[in-house]
């Protein structure tokens, strides 16, 4: 690859490449914390990650893209990203190469990452129960109470 | 600036330069995620803005840096951020040059931006009243109800 290449892809992306881990790009503006919080990235372990928000797209108008180094993420967890960024493409990259490419998928099921927003529901009460909610052509339904959430799934997101 | 010179720099900062703004650099590693809420930053606004968490650094052993592009942040906006990012330096760039270069100083009160973590507070009571804080040489004190909090400042932030 030229280094005009590479400048015009750092431009694009305004984070530089990684060695190897996971790159996330596609997602919907204004997206990635909750990427991040659905990931349960937030910094304090240490992982090194980078993130561009609504940086200029030729696909979306504008496009969050994160970056996670040293970690390649399964295609289980990434298909919750489905549910807030369901543009999203998957870059599995080592030593800097993309060598997988895909989409995320919308899975049936959600376990744990969503919060029930009912008080009454078990999952919240304390209980040592796990969320789970299935997944809806246009939201998402709590599997316990069966409370149907259509939008704003990311105010779900358990922080 | 040479191209190898360039390449250097976005290697070791992750994130690529930006045309004009606001860099914050030399933040606490895992510190970036609150650095957004203290400046009120989560993406919604469409804010170009580009993070890198934990990235190795010769000064700190491992450094977070938040770019803001478009944005020229005030002596005031970063000073707040000295209280969990103490060694943050602030670059203001114009044109993809460092225009101005400052550090943050711990302000003697923070209005607003934090949350008494006491319920009881009058600024926590849904009353119309901004939260205020003295800082402390080693934490904060609610000028309402001089509940200090010493260690988890991140944790008031209010987001």
């Amino acid at each position: 690859m030229s280094d005009d290449h590479d400048h015009h892809d750092d431009h694009e992306l305004r984070v530089s490449k990684i060695r190897s881990g996971t790159v996330i790009d596609h997602v919907r503006g204004g997206q990635a914390l909750n990427v991040l919080a659905i990931l349960g990235i937030d910094g304090s372990d240490g992982e090194e990650v980078s993130v561009g928000m609504n940086v200029p797209s030729d696909r979306l108008a504008r496009k969050d893209i994160v970056k996670v180094e040293g970690r390649e993420l399964s295609q289980d967890e990434v298909d919750v990203l489905s549910l807030i960024a369901p543009d999203a493409s998957i870059n599995i990259v080592r030593e800097y190469e993309v060598v997988e490419k895909h989409r995320v998928e919308r899975p049936d099921v959600v376990e744990g990452v969503l919060s029930c927003p009912n008080a009454e529901c078990i999952t919240t009460g304390g209980e040592p129960v796990t969320s789970q909610f299935e997944v809806l052509d246009d939201g998402v339904r709590c599997s316990y109470c069966d409370t149907i959430v259509r939008e704003e799934i990311a105010s779900l997101i358990d922080t």
